[in-house]
């Protein structure tokens, strides 16, 4: 397993009705998380496909109002600091492996074959592998992927930008966060994902 | 010097009125910061004191307006991955020194200094001390600070949660960030502000 603390931010007059709508966006996941919500966020503890989906479904719920919304995400695995009693680590299954080449060849190829949603987003995030001293090498892998990445746009200060359609994004997101295929590695992705601003209008 | 990509939202319909104003009230700040905006975020770079304030100001503002509203930010500093040319390091003079009971106590002094705002916020924070081996006792020993401190709220999956004035807010979260007095030191300090939530009246 692993979790993150979903926020999402809708700047309209109606946004708790765009939030709430959000919310009932992910009840098909229901039976394959545990989440809790309060003031700032809500906790989603997930295998990862599944915290991305869920991410996904919340983003274009909002999105597809028409009004500019932003969901801003705290992914994490690994976390030595969490001691939810009977909660399991990431399976194995769930995490890329082999050399960083071929790491980078399969998250490629999983964007690939990802379905488009419809939705166009803008996406900035900050990949962090904790805890280990090669942790520029793991991240310059995972910056190797994504230059070459359909929904590459630039990297910029602290953080690599992405847009594109909302699907090859937030699969994007999923390949960057399983990319360490270490079982025990505590990796952390922050991420602001943007639609129907208009600054990009 | 370090970092920040700033991003500040509000739930309404004039959201860019809002934001606009909050830019206004940055602008004393001008001659002591650099900055770029774009679609998703301000970069300001400047020194830690500096770039606490100015998000201060900014949040503070956007609250002002009675709209519920968020400040999201990212801040870096140490990161191995930034070549920007003629940027100087943080210096030793910004960072806190000593053991990690003496940082405790100088960051305790601090924010008992500061002035309050008249603000109301919740926070909800993530430190990261990344590239060493011993980034979990950093933490502890921030975590040990912000225990203790006028407030701290609790600690949630994934980060910690502040609620208080924005003032001493906004100085423990400086104080966080330059709890770590290893110059050479890669922190991030991954953060949300939040005022005027429906869900906290």
């Amino acid at each position: 397993m692993a979790g993150a603390q979903l926020s999402l931010y809708a700047m309209s007059d109606d946004f708790v009705a765009i939030i709430e709508s959000a919310i009932a966006a992910i009840e098909p996941f229901a039976g394959r998380i545990r989440r809790e919500t309060d003031d700032l966020s809500t906790l989603v503890v997930a295998e990862p496909h599944v915290l991305f989906a869920v991410s996904r479904a919340m983003f274009t719920s909002a999105a597809q109002s028409g009004s500019h919304c932003v969901l801003s995400a705290l992914y994490s695995r690994g976390c030595p600091g969490e001691s939810d009693a009977g909660r399991e680590t990431v399976s194995d299954q769930a995490l890329l492996s082999g050399t960083v080449e071929e790491r980078i060849q399969a998250a490629r190829t999983a964007v690939a074959a990802v379905a488009k949603t419809g939705v166009e987003a803008r996406c900035q995030f900050a990949l962090y592998p904790l805890g280990n001293g090669s942790h520029m090498d793991e991240i310059n892998g995972c910056i190797a992927f994504l230059r070459e990445s359909s929904v590459f746009d630039r990297t910029k200060n602290y953080c690599t930008k992405l847009r594109g359609d909302a699907g090859p994004l937030f699969e994007t997101l999923h390949q960057a966060f399983v990319f360490s295929g270490d079982v025990q590695a505590h990796v952390t992705l922050d991420v602001t994902v943007s639609a129907n601003s208009p600054s990009t209008r």
